[in-house]
């Protein structure tokens, strides 16, 4: 297989979960380029040591190795200039949209589902997740998560800038999806993946949003394994 | 004159503080198009019959007509494509960071500082815009700004995302400013030549920003009226 992703799973490798290889893995489905998804897990650093590296998502293409979601967006856009495009020749124009998502969307939904990840996981793993983020969030995470039902309303208030974007156009990148897309999709396929809690409501303008990023690409992200809403 | 720009200004003519107005001013800057600015109060919608609007800004070029800052700004990469670029030929690119401008920045700029507008006004503009003003807050305006020295740290923890995105580059544009630094600025100008209240620190990233904003252009920012900080 010419492209390989390596891509976050838990016990089941279908179920991809790491927002960041979300972006990866919509930004080759939106070019139409096959790759076969390497399921990877937390603690198997000397997996990725070929590509000097420890984090995923890590793309094999052909015989280059990219890591980085951020550095795999460039290279696709590079490589394959005759596909969609995702930055539009103009990857500072997504650091707005991008300090955004980390600061706030993916902050935000940490502190609504980040004790369901260990649940995913196997025991090695689950230890590792819970060391690292109860140390970065200096509590237990079912502290972190606790009273999140009530918590939804002051969450679904910060999303008030996408849905004043989406009031006039379908998505973030105009008529069609970009690279903004992905990011912000990327932070609710974690989500999706990982959590029963119910982030967003039906009537809401980013529910039919997600429903349309769900549907793109022939609707690939909808067969992923997930909690149903 | 071939270019004359309608823009909103208190008592004194040259204080123009709406911060679309100051979106269009950053633009024709950009350009290094000339204009003269034609003073406008809140009260005066005949004089903006002949453009079919009655909000600034206003731009008369040559024998064109156009109202409002996003069609300004549409406008002027379309007549000048020499000059330097406001929206990359992306508009729809635009539509975040005006989400959140909108929604969060100048939301929040509001409640600091719209109790401080009406000194700058003329009687019957302070009537105005203090019966409308209070009409949408819901209360008098020195209520919607109490205590604001207390909310400034909250304030300014919504910046982040802009933080964030300044982290990588000198403007949200990239090497050089955009529309979305336009966008962004016209609110810190508006909360500038209104108000005394000193939104960001010194030490702040956003600060230096800021200041690389007033400098753009030859610093035409830097020389309107304002309060310091």
């Amino acid at each position: 297989m010419a492209r390989q992703l390596y891509e976050l799973c838990g016990q089941d490798p279908a179920r991809v979960f790491s927002p960041y290889c979300w972006r990866a893995r919509m930004a080759l489905l939106h070019k139409g380029l096959d790759f076969a998804s390497v399921p990877w897990r937390f603690t198997e650093t000397e997996r990725l040591a070929f590509a000097q590296h420890d984090k995923v998502p890590v793309l094999v293409d052909g015989d280059q190795v990219i890591p980085d979601s951020w550095a795999i967006a460039r290279h696709l856009d590079a490589a394959y200039p005759a596909t969609p495009s995702l930055l539009h020749g103009r990857p500072e124009a997504y650091a707005f949209v991008i300090g955004w998502n980390d600061t706030v969307l993916a902050a935000g939904i940490s502190r609504l589902i980040v004790s369901d990840i260990p649940k995913l996981l196997d025991p090695p793993q689950r230890d590792y997740f819970e060391t690292t983020r109860t140390r970065r969030f200096g509590m237990p995470l079912e502290q972190v998560t606790a009273g999140r039902e009530e918590r939804l309303p002051a969450f679904r208030a910060t999303l008030q800038p996408l849905r004043a974007a989406l009031a006039g156009q379908p998505f973030l990148g105009g008529a069609a999806p970009d690279y903004a897309d992905f990011v912000v999709f990327g932070s609710f396929m974690w989500a999706r993946s990982t959590s029963p809690l119910r982030l967003l409501e039906p009537e809401d303008a980013i529910w039919a949003w997600r429903e349309r990023m769900l549907d793109h690409a022939g609707g690939a992200a909808r067969q992923a394994p997930c909690f149903g809403a």
